[in-house]
């Protein structure tokens, strides 16, 4: 059984939206799981001196024009939140404290965390929004909210963002497959061919 | 007759090297011109605060595997210079003082430009670096010299640099097609789109 393709992101990347819809199938074409993996790009951003693209002079405005154009090549909703970047941390927390119970059911939630942020544009930062997002998924709020303020969580996605770090991933999107990364939305066709190749 | 297609780049910038290599057929099979435009990087890296991509901490270490594998994925040479980046003032002022007497001789001396550097990972930041790559191609040294020595070309590529600005250019390769920019060397397909769709 091969390993799977691990999907590293961060729920406040608008270029990690776009590759959320594509990746499952990209891979399971080839027989590959996914293993979707969020992380806090903020805190990569201070290795690299990275900055929210929006706020890059020039990049930013190019960006924001590229976000729309992409939404409407894909054929997939696209808001620019008015609200960006935000703290991802309830987020990535709940998908962590799902998947231990139901990996499919995390899945299904990071969906729709990124629909509601960037499909509809709302901010998704505080555990009441992430609650709300989650109900009609059968997330219990009081539950949830018991769980995040749980210490063990909080340590898991510092342990998910270090592990990340680790195995050198310096941005959102980013693949991993059989121990090559590959960064970028744009690189979808990379992961492709080096499942189908075994390499280069 | 539809605008030519824009192409900026810096000799230095290893994305536009590879994207050299497919720019004309691109747009050629659309019907379309390409109008090759060196700039200097370097001015830009002061609006956007970017810095060399194998200076920034783990970036740095996977854009020099992503060349390599690009290298040879497309079937092109690619030599990491040992001098990198390089001022590229030099072969960009070359470029324009041939592009006036003969735009098709201009090109042949960028792709020669961008082999002795990414495909042999020769040094081409001094006069006489690029005098002998544009020997072959029948350009003599001597007027070369003259002319680079010429306040007049010097003047020439800081108004080509600020006019890439001006029209949003952040980074290289970066297009421009009727209006519309297009950044970096993943992106070709969405050049071929705009054209075929002429829009979104």
């Amino acid at each position: 059984m091969p390993e799977p393709v691990k999907f590293y992101f961060d729920f406040s990347s608008p270029y990690s939206y776009f590759a959320s819809f594509k990746i499952d199938e990209t891979c399971e074409g080839l027989g590959r799981e996914v293993s979707w993996r969020p992380f806090l790009l903020g805190a990569l951003f201070k290795i690299t001196g990275a900055q929210p693209l929006n706020t890059v002079p020039m990049k930013g405005e190019y960006c924001e024009n590229d976000w729309q154009r992409l939404g409407r090549y894909m054929n997939v909703p696209w808001t620019m939140p008015e609200a960006f970047p935000i703290a991802t941390q309830a987020t990535a927390r709940t998908f962590y404290w799902l998947h231990d119970q139901d990996p499919a059911l995390a899945k299904k939630f990071a969906k729709e965390a990124f629909m509601t942020y960037f499909g509809r544009g709302q901010d998704i930062s505080s555990v009441d929004a992430v609650a709300e997002l989650a109900a009609p998924l059968g997330v219990d709020h009081a539950a949830l909210q018991a769980a995040l303020s749980d210490d063990k969580i909080k340590q898991r996605l510092k342990d998910e963002t270090q592990s990340a770090i680790d195995v050198g991933v310096f941005g959102a999107p980013y693949f991993i497959v059989d121990g090559e990364g590959i960064w970028g939305s744009d690189r979808m066709w990379m992961i492709r061919r080096w499942i189908e190749r075994g390499g280069w």
